[in-house]
């Protein structure tokens, strides 16, 4: 059996562009079909019931497309409103909270793992959830970051007002002493250096686009959805507001260039 | 002649009920209905024309509850969607960049103003076009800061690394040594404080929430549109996002307490 439908999946914006680059990587026969809710964007500090409105929209978008599965690529939509997806579409969907923790379990040695990402993901303990279901006696520390988001998308990753920031919202996590922690929005690896830095190397970051992109990998086979193409895949890009800045921006997350991009009026 | 209808008002979120304020005490007796798209907020990071879009949309839903004029609280809807919205439609329409140009040129002894706003609204030019059209010899100074809005939102005005990042935005705007700055955001009021202990004593800040009342109490006169009523106003709030958030920060804005929030579906 094999199934020549595209992947969907969706992002807030273009961070989710981190995981279409290992969705690439690991299944490249696949065509890809991306939507970035930028005319919206961010999710992270809006509600739970307006990040659920919005995540149902963008999936009716992507099930026009004519999808075979759909990938919440935004860690605050996977967090509160993937509940809510699943039990409303009949094509699978996978969000990038479990299989984080559950990477996060796999390398975790003392079995005290951090947890940073906006307000909406860390107040919506989804994480929490996932990993003590996995480990019991885990200890779980959690830090919301809502600064990281503009200081990744103003440049700022190098700058020392960025590494004051890190300190002042991950001191109170690493007193802790956690050795792993989870990096619980797309933006966040933008920033990864420096927060290493200040964690230490002692401590082990998880960035959730590689282990959302194995399990996207293991959906796929498990249901026997591989496409039979031998040829590489086609991927398109839409976007809620203009192009040209999805573009500039998304070909640093991305790693190669943006070509297919397109405005479509809202997520409907 | 006179006219019992309510103001009307909408800005990206929250910031705009600084206009609101000042509207409430130099119009008391007016009734004023407000939206807050809360839910699309921010704007300023937006394009020209997806501001445009969502700005025509909130304005169709003060017509609909019949405001007799529309006032564009937010710097980066008045700055891109103004032209549009007064070519659209037929009550008078008033923003805030104008206002507040026409008040630092009266205010500045040395024609050097700076200016600073969201990205949209450092792009457009709106306040150097509406600043040399008032004095053709003024020199205008401009930066976006596009940390101020999130900075003012986590609550970290009196924070060290608020005042670092202050420094890094406007030391070149410093350089050029103007006397008077205009603060062209609603959210930057509340970092005035260290903006104003950077700049140094010798330069006025302009805050258009002022201005753009005075403007408002100035065209109600002149197209006699004042209430009849000698009760005070009332005041409702209509919100995209949950209304718990708007609460909380707005009743720092307007300074009392907001009882009428009510959730709208959406800009239309």
């Amino acid at each position: 059996m094999s199934d020549k439908r595209a992947i969907g999946i969706f992002d807030s914006g273009v961070g989710g562009l981190t995981v279409v680059k290992e969705l690439m990587r690991q299944l490249p026969h696949e065509d890809i079909v991306y939507l970035g809710d930028t005319a919206r964007v961010p999710y992270g500090t809006k509600s739970r019931q307006t990040i659920i409105r919005f995540s149902v929209e963008n999936a009716l978008f992507l099930l026009k497309h004519n999808v075979k599965l759909i990938v919440v690529a935004c860690n605050s939509s996977s967090s509160v409103a993937l509940a809510q997806l699943k039990r409303n579409f009949k094509v699978p969907i996978i969000g990038v909270i479990k299989p984080g923790a559950m990477d996060a379990l796999k390398v975790t040695r003392n079995n005290r793992i951090g947890v940073i990402g906006t307000s909406a993901t860390i107040r919506s303990k989804a994480y929490q959830k996932h990993i003590l279901k996995g480990n019991r006696s885990a200890k779980v520390f959690t830090q919301s970051c809502p600064l990281f988001v503009p200081l990744a998308e103003e440049g700022w990753a190098g700058k020392d007002v960025t590494a004051d920031i890190v300190k002042d919202y991950l001191l109170p996590l690493k007193k802790k002493s956690p050795d792993t922690l989870i990096l619980g929005c797309t933006h966040y690896p933008l920033l990864k250096k420096g927060i290493k830095k200040f964690m230490g190397k002692g401590v082990d970051l998880i960035d959730s686009a590689m282990s959302t992109a194995k399990s996207v990998k293991q959906l796929i086979s498990d249901n026997s959805l591989a496409t039979p193409k031998n040829s590489n895949g086609k991927s398109c890009f839409f976007v809620t507001d203009e192009t040209t800045q999805f573009k500039k921006i998304g070909e640093k997350f991305l790693g190669r260039r943006l070509s297919l991009v397109k405005k479509v009026k809202n997520g409907l």
